[in-house]
């Protein structure tokens, strides 16, 4: 029984369940949010408590998390990623402060590794030693790698179509990898069949409830990082819906246990061309379909699977919604590498694109404190990389040659 | 002036200079060895006042470090990577006791973060605003990444043939990138004579002496990881030598003040298509140029640049030399993955390679405690992990196809 929890309460018809390790979706096919017992959490955590924890990962926020007291930390070491204050780029883009939380540093190297190591501490408590999921993604990889340091096996479901790169990295973590003939969804509905026949754990984020909470760490981290003082926004680039709808759980978790008095705005930034959940905000209406025109293949999903927890979130934060084209994904990847030293893949960086188009848009300004995050490193994605970074200069190995080049391309080698 | 160091001293001749911060190498031609006061920093720096410090980054360690007081942390956060023990891995092995330290989890996703962020402080104490190199790997990027998050100009002088993938990292991260018509001997030379020519900081790890000096980090955060209790080895891929002789030097620097009350033995750890370290050792003879027959790009060095710290390293402490093929370089890259979840790179498995082969010769057991180090996260070379990777079952999409294709593949899906 989980102390700090009161429950699991489906998003769409408010029906409550018990929040038992394998809990999936609301009978009505809502997927389900896990309701804490604040008054418990306030009783047994404090600011102070926390500063004097040695642990530095995502586990050193227990108490906010849906875990049993006695279940161990996940071997891989999660979290405690950097929060960088970026002077230099605020002034260029004209906001009072920007940080930059650069959650690339995770083991497998997303975001991800949050929900992930959330599935294998719940599979552990579930009784179970295989987890499966579908994507050919990030989710995917922080599985296989978390799964496999904890000595647990894992079954991921890929479409055909699954980048080579992502495919070595599953195999490369000792993941059964099935490629199936087919297009997501057909690989979705063979994986569903597959877990209900073999009883495997499901980390299918939209139906397994937990997961956001795995990534709720993440502001978390923000808030600690910032000594409590809450910023004015958190930009998130949002495909499934599933990181803005847990940037939102954790934010308000931390205003209802009083650590931060508070709460940010979100800027939901999404791909002009696969917007629908932007789109259904700036429409007032319900969201439907879009294609998935974007070279930002993580959040390149036009029928999102986390949308309620995603609407609510930028609803309720009063957020704001803003959406780039591809030329401003690459040149906000370009910005924060040459300016920030920083490398986050094309979703990775939509979060700072946004922010940038808002300031230029007059949006945010020089009043605004601004917290935006890579959730994902550059090095995922080397393709669309090369084509945002342009060309080296072409030179012949004699000095004569490196002066007339650095004179043909306005190179002042002072 | 330094308090904590006496001067650079010529590993060859013994020359002493001044440690200023741009000194290169010996009128000799030998690299130099910057020398500490290790009184001075025993009468700084205790184990205790360390433990009290919150800076978890390489520069928690300034006392043993080559910086001014007033020397400013880079504002990336090098070091503090984590070091996971492995005792599955060690049964399988039959070692006593495994740990790992992945430092491909650097910001950058390499070790060579730790030497870059030295050549900027250095740089910065040098008064110069703009650094160069030659190279196409780590270094180069490491430094381009460091050096635009202080503010600071980078020239990279790569060979025409540099993967594509790692001109796209420097190029993102807004350095200046000279692609060379030429081998890397000539984009060597035209990268020396341009920075004599422009006055550039010079961060060539064969010139530069304090570049060690920010790899031995390495090592002073393993031995804190593990109490100050000294493993019995520390296994190092090696190529150039400069992370080998800045491993032995954070050892010494450690032993001489008291922290580890042994020295471990190092293990040098090279591919068998290009070993012309370990085979002096082993000919007790001086070393010769080999080819450079290895995948495991980052160490696949013929003419090594930093033969004399690499091979001193070896003989002081009494080390071992182990070569390994390709194949059991992708061995232990799948071993690495599918048992400890971690993903690293050729070059950067190749240490763990070089620890199984000794514990199947017989030469490593139960008695011994070893350390190995990922140099470099795996997904900055994806094309040789897809070969190491195998495949995935390719299945069409239904229950029935699925229970063929495991069935087929040996798959138990209990």
């Amino acid at each position: 029984m989980l102390k700090n929890v009161k429950c699991a309460k489906c998003v769409k018809c408010g029906k409550e369940y018990p929040a038992t390790p394998d809990v999936t979706t609301c009978e009505c096919g809502g997927i389900l949010d896990i309701v804490y017992d604040y008054d418990y959490i306030k009783s047994r955590l404090t600011k102070e408590k926390l500063a004097a924890r040695k642990d530095l990962t995502m586990w050193r926020y227990r108490e906010l998390l849906p875990i049993e007291e006695e279940t161990e930390n996940t071997p891989l070491r999660v979290g405690n990623t950097p929060l960088y204050e970026e002077p230099r780029l605020a002034e260029m883009l004209g906001l009072g402060h920007l940080y930059v939380k650069d959650d690339g540093l995770n083991p497998t190297s997303s975001l991800k590794d949050r929900a992930s190591a959330m599935a294998v501490a719940k599979a552990k408590e579930a009784g179970k030693d295989i987890i499966a999921c579908s994507s050919t993604g990030n989710a995917a990889s922080s599985l296989a790698g978390n799964a496999a340091a904890a000595g647990m096996k894992t079954y991921i479901f890929v479409p055909s179509r699954a980048p080579k790169g992502k495919v070595a990295q599953l195999l490369t973590f000792g993941a059964t990898v099935v490629s199936v003939q087919g297009n997501y969804e057909e690989t979705f509905e063979l994986s569903s069949k597959a877990i209900d026949r073999w009883g495997w754990y499901n980390r299918n984020a939209a139906v397994n409830p937990y997961l956001s909470e795995g990534k709720k760490t993440v502001s978390l981290e923000i808030c600690e990082q910032l000594q409590w003082k809450a910023p004015d926004y958190i930009a998130v680039a949002v495909g499934d819906g599933c990181t803005i709808g847990g940037v939102w759980k954790g934010l308000k978790d931390l205003y209802a246990i009083g650590f931060i008095d508070k709460l940010p705005r979100l800027i939901s930034c999404q791909a002009e061309g696969c917007c629908p959940l932007n789109r259904a905000i700036e429409e007032k209406a319900p969201w439907h379909p879009m294609e998935e025109n974007t070279l930002a293949d993580s959040i390149a999903v036009g029928v999102p699977r986390n949308p309620d927890k995603a609407l609510q979130a930028i609803e309720e934060s009063h957020g704001l919604v803003v959406n780039v084209s591809d030329a401003e994904i690459m040149a906000a990847q370009k910005l924060l590498g040459s300016v920030c030293g920083l490398f986050g893949e094309p979703a990775g960086v939509t979060g700072t694109a946004g922010v940038k188009k808002l300031c230029e848009m007059g949006v945010l300004g020089k009043d605004d404190t601004v917290v935006t995050m890579i959730s994902g490193n550059g090095l995922k994605d080397v393709e669309n990389a090369i084509k945002a970074a342009g060309a080296p200069i072409s030179c012949p190995n004699d000095m004569e040659s490196l002066l007339k080049a650095f004179a043909a391309n306005n190179v002042d080698a002072k």
